[in-house]
């Protein structure tokens, strides 16, 4: 039976991409070596990276001026990292977007080197919306939002550009799902482990001119500087994580890009949604105009069904589909890679369990 | 050819290991999912991750009261946690012995955080021997030594135990190559590329007690007490690092465990050390009785034969040796997975360029 794979993270990645980084277990480049057991310092590897840093540039067409590093730690380092890099020493300010788990996570780390402040906030409705309408106060040294909440199933369709201060982003969860202008923002950072490749390394994109300049002291791993002067080789990089997200890259770049994966993202997400709109049995959990093209959450309206139906997206092949504890339900995670046909399977399942209930 | 990977790190791994690995990516438990696409809270990740703990503690004989963790950032971002974790806020003190690169940088690193005292020193031959002898004064928060020094090829073979102090050590290059007590030390840790998996984990092996005694307030990723009350899952951890490090570890018990390996890395050491004392052709560049079984470097006495002995190695499949820069000549790295008989070729080699040149 064909696996559906709606897995949160890590996730779903191209067939393909896994056949190769398989062979490239046993033989790399034909060397008759493993990619995992040679010098991170050999041109064969090097060569990996410098491929993953120009398709990267290409697909999201960075503009010059920017650097993006491939850096161990996950988004939870980053959160550290982003307020030891931008916040100044003396009365550091920054602004933050609350929508949930992650931003909150990323607002406690930032709260250790200055001030915080809060300035838009769906707690009230336990995150089913993203906050619009705020203003930023002045004197901040950045504005800090996270682009998709996987927990609520919900996305920033709007970014907010703050007229001044420096405009950071977690973009987990999204990166490469869809086009963005760069050029808005001066700092990106994501976890690679949803669109990109698999767990085990981060990426970050960030303006070169924007940093160093904190009046902070900082260790050489957690300053940004490091890591872009020794083109993300300052210590042993994370070998196997890094090339697979190179295999991912060239497979977003065969099938057409950003542009062509943000259409069929869209397709998928117009299938699920349009389904959990019209199916009496389930009702979406996020506000539709925020709802995220990367996870839709979604409840049954009679919490009695949840067996059959479990049974019935099972059979089908369905996995990842138990929503996260602090929403319940269900949440379909539709990454790049998931195929629009195993969208149709879960949506078959779903009609299933109406014919069978009604 | 049979390929001979005397490579520094990331080096050689288990043959089976690899083909293990492989098949992972493409299939992993049975789940008709690849290992990285599935979720690491799934119970088949939890598994790994526990296996693999257990493992380490089980080959080790590592006493209750410690914790065994994996991270991320290597060595680098260690040298940076070690000094945040246990050096007191106020007035907080570390004795660091200097015995090269890695020792210098963990040096530099620690320095931002308090007083540094190195307390022993061998800069004054190119760190070509391990310093002996000296004393640790009073009223440090720990004492910090690198086990093993690929670069010179120089091995701690008896380890200081400081008596008024936190006993801290590196042991990225020559973890799991032979018996250490690991009671004799508060905090080991290691980069997980050389004898352990492939690059991008780090393992920290830490006494549960001599956490939060330094009046920082330490952002979570940088506290090691986040990732023991997480069991290592804080946030998303390097699920291949750690698979191949289970893989690696059972390898290691299959095969009889460290007590085996270290009579294999004996041997090897001994064949090669024994070839480079007897041959006129060649000599060492470390001290005799510092000389680590890990890493053998050593120069030719004639450097016009450099050319001959390349083609001479490179004929017998031999990969990796070339020295680091800052010591030349040759480096012939002998980690775990390597097997006796690739050092019988270098050997062999040698023995060649004698009869060819002699």
């Amino acid at each position: 039976m064909k696996a559906h794979n709606f897995s949160a993270g890590p996730c779903i990645l191209p067939q393909g991409v896994l056949k190769q980084a398989s062979d490239a277990v046993l033989n790399f480049d034909n060397l008759g070596l493993s990619l995992i057991e040679i010098s991170h310092r050999s041109k064969n590897f090097v060569a990996v990276v410098e491929k993953t840093e120009a398709l990267i540039k290409e697909l999201m067409g960075i503009p010059a001026g920017y650097s993006v590093l491939f850096l161990q730690g996950g988004a939870s380092l980053e959160f550290v990292m982003v307020a030891m890099n931008l916040m100044k020493e003396e009365g550091g300010k920054a602004a933050y977007m609350d929508t949930g788990t992650w931003a909150n996570k990323a607002i406690k780390e930032a709260k250790r080197f200055g001030e915080v402040t809060v300035v838009g906030n769906s707690s009230d409705k336990n995150y089913n919306y993203i906050p619009k309408g705020f203003s930023i106060p002045g004197g901040m040294d950045y504005f800090h939002c996270t682009s998709n909440n996987t927990i609520y199933g919900t996305q920033v369709k709007n970014f907010v550009k703050p007229a001044n201060c420096l405009n950071v982003c977690d973009m987990s969860s999204d990166i490469m799902s869809r086009t963005v202008n760069v050029a808005d923002f001066d700092l990106i950072y994501a976890g690679a482990q949803k669109n990109m490749g698999p767990a085990g390394a981060t990426v970050v994109i960030v303006k070169d001119e924007i940093l160093g300049e904190t009046g902070r002291d900082l260790p050489s791993y957690l300053n940004y500087q490091t890591h872009i002067d020794k083109d993300s080789m300052f210590n042993t990089p994370p070998v196997f994580a890094i090339y697979v997200m190179m295999l991912t890259m060239q497979w977003l770049k065969d099938n057409g890009g950003i542009s062509w994966v943000e259409g069929v993202n869209q397709q998928k997400a117009d299938l699920l949604y349009t389904e959990i709109d019209r199916n009496p049995l389930f009702k979406g959990t996020a506000e539709v105009e925020d709802r995220s093209n990367m996870n839709a959450c979604f409840l049954l309206t009679n919490e009695a069904l949840k067996e059959p139906f479990d049974a019935l997206w099972k059979a089908a092949g369905v996995s990842g589909i138990n929503g996260h504890r602090s929403v319940g339900g269900y949440r379909a995670s539709m990454y790049n890679a998931l195929p629009l046909e195993s969208v149709a399977v879960l949506v078959n399942a779903m009609q299933e369990l109406e014919k069978n209930h009604r």
